[in-house]
């Protein structure tokens, strides 16, 4: 279960969810069928367990931007509790030298994946990177071809290549967004792969999901009206998550939410000024009470702030008891003023940080809201990823904006390509 | 060598050169000194030569805000180039049990070194974990003592809890504050331990501390005065850096910028709504051009970018010829739309993107400038460090706000206290 505190004005949520039933069934968008893709989960499941796999120690994800955010965010989550499949992940996002060698020397051919996913085909790092590494590895060889595969756009020129070369390769429907492809292949060939339980994560999105369209979940459509009515008053969203499990999914949360909303409202002339959105900050608890706490407790007043913890129990469920994690009883000559926390487990006193933080920020009228996941596991990290889709596309038709198109990324492609003239 | 290019309106330094200089010589903030302290310089290096350190392969930084994000971004910019030191680093922030779990699973006593940060000497987190630590490793005992080591304000409740216990204890001066004391004993001794040349990161510092103080620098004064007289059109300050070698460098200056800048106005109404501020926001390209750049280039015009990148030069360093990262001339059935990068060096291609996207916002009216790093090194990365410092001390007085204390995170702390009570 997942908790929901929303203390926002109750607004009448059936036009927007008319809206959003109107986008499901026509197709605008693809990723609210993505739960209930049977086939999809299937296809993850039997490639996962596929014999190439039984001496692969190391997998490398070839993508950028939704290509890899969304299997970051639920592997940084989740990935805790699968060290058993004892397989290390790689992520090769752009052509940063340092970092690709950093990768390279961690690796060696024969224990190691590497899985290309771009939606269009054409994202010019990721098949930079990839022809780098097939002239590296001899990846197209009769041998080695079987350590690369690709998810990609059915129709993709990608998808004719790797046919045609006899790679593996997975495609997706074009009209499930990078930003909301996580719960697609894009995020279950990898997950399934890094031995994470893709079908409770479905499971899980599935619940959000169904309860969405059954009107059940009218909090969000709250929320989103909220942000939607003071974006000029609040233009800037937090996130502020506790736990570092949760560092990551700030990362795609602030592509979801940036990418999605922020948008010219005209949408036909680009140089216009009349733009929308709200911009997205993605913070971690307790940590960032060391950075950006202060900003938000005396600086200007823009700012909505949403709270996203587990519940004090989520430590215990796969713990044994030697490893629980307490503030000993132990006294510091001197320092004695901290402890009153001896004897706290470490979780409570995280979440103690989170409900004083919290309450600060709502004592100086801060418009504050709070998620509260009561177990961390697949289930709830499936339905944590489907509310904030839906947050962000009831957000969407309230500002009036498309939240699935990007117009405004590809000025400076073709800008790039005219330096190559 | 940096390149700056501010294209701001020129103003007159004076008033502004002034007030820095009245800072450091009333001992305001004493990070003007920092850069000059050869006897913390000598301190750190001797202490990380020392023969208990020969046998030490894991270093594990017990410290959250400013006494680990200096020391991330350092390390996470250069930690590349010096891996001949082949010593891992651990950082444990806050009490996340998972997070916590990973670390110690990771480590054995006899290679690992603890070195405990906190200024105050009392921030719960840390001497939580440290209690924690102190139990398990049993670090207190005669055998282990030399595995702990602190680095604490002069005066401390933790300074005289090192010493009582024997204790390794460094301290810095009170008036360095957190955010800017990475040049300090609290970034030194970790760097020098990580095998960086601590001595060629002050040179760095030194030139540009120097520079600025000799009125060379006025860009700096020029952008400051750009982003307070704008501050209400143009809230939000974006820090867009090419390298992944930038991301933890990008956390600290979101600490630098938010915490030091973030104040209300009359400083004696906590509850005041007259705050002001400019929220930092920090990117990595060319990732983020996938994530964040659709906001930027459609979303409500009210952002100030600046751009950070390394020469193309940077990448041919310090490395052999077969090792150069360069898109091969390789030619992909279908996919020949993405050749015209075929033969462009990764960090050119990455460079060049930068430059793509610095000329779109350029062309929509945005606010933009640009650094540009001619080596990756620590005389660069210092002086960067010290670039930084001065930007946020010079806004500060420009926006009239004291850039150096943090009242507003001490609400949340009293509040958390009573939950024990």
């Amino acid at each position: 279960m997942i908790s929901f505190h929303t203390p926002y004005a109750k607004v009448d949520s059936s036009p927007v969810l008319e809206a959003i039933k109107a986008e499901s069934s026509s197709g605008a968008s693809g990723y609210y069928k993505l739960p209930f893709d049977t086939l999809a989960l299937e296809s993850a499941l039997a490639y996962s367990t596929r014999e190439h796999f039984s001496s692969i120690t190391d997998l490398v994800i070839i993508g950028v931007g939704g290509s890899s955010l969304g299997t970051r965010a639920v592997y940084a989550a989740l990935g805790h509790s699968c060290r058993s499949a004892t397989r290390r992940v790689h992520f090769l996002e752009h052509t940063d030298p340092f970092e690709t060698r950093r990768v390279l020397e961690s690796i060696t051919l024969k224990s190691t994946h590497f899985l290309l996913i771009s939606k269009s085909g054409t994202t010019i790092e990721s098949i930079s990177l990839v022809k780098f590494l097939i002239t590296h590895f001899d990846l197209l060889s009769s041998a080695n071809k079987q350590h690369l595969s690709c998810i990609t756009d059915s129709g993709s020129p990608l998808e004719s290549f790797a046919k045609a070369q006899g790679l593996e390769c997975f495609t997706i429907p074009a009209n499930v967004g990078g930003r909301f492809s996580v719960l697609s292949l894009v995020g279950l060939v990898p997950l399934s792969l890094l031995g994470l339980d893709i079908s409770a994560l479905l499971q899980g999105a599935r619940a959000m999901m169904e309860s969405f369209f059954a009107g059940k979940e009218g909090h969000i459509i709250d929320k989103a009206a909220f942000l939607a009515k003071h974006h000029k008053q609040y233009p800037i969203s937090v996130l502020f998550s506790y736990g570092s499990v949760f560092s990551e999914l700030n990362r795609w949360f602030v592509q979801l939410w940036g990418e999605s909303l922020g948008k010219s409202l005209s949408q036909a002339d680009s140089s216009s000024t009349q733009g929308v959105g709200l911009t997205p900050v993605g913070l971690v608890g307790s940590i960032d009470q060391h950075s950006f706490l202060q900003l938000i407790v005396q600086g200007a007043r823009d700012k909505v702030v949403s709270f996203l913890s587990l519940s004090d129990e989520c430590d215990k469920v796969d713990s044994s008891e030697d490893s629980s994690f307490i503030v000993p009883h132990c006294h510091l000559a001197g320092l004695e003023s901290t402890d009153f926390v001896n004897g706290t487990p470490f979780l409570r006193l995280l979440n103690l940080q989170k409900q004083a933080t919290l309450e600060t920020l709502e004592s100086l009228a801060i418009p504050t809201d709070s998620i509260v996941l009561e177990r961390l596991d697949e289930w709830h990290i499936g339905a944590l990823v489907v509310y904030f889709e839906l947050l962000t596309s009831c957000t969407g038709v309230l500002l009036g904006v498309n939240a699935y198109d990007q117009p405004g990324v590809e000025f400076g492609k073709r800008r790039l390509r005219t330096y190559f003239a």
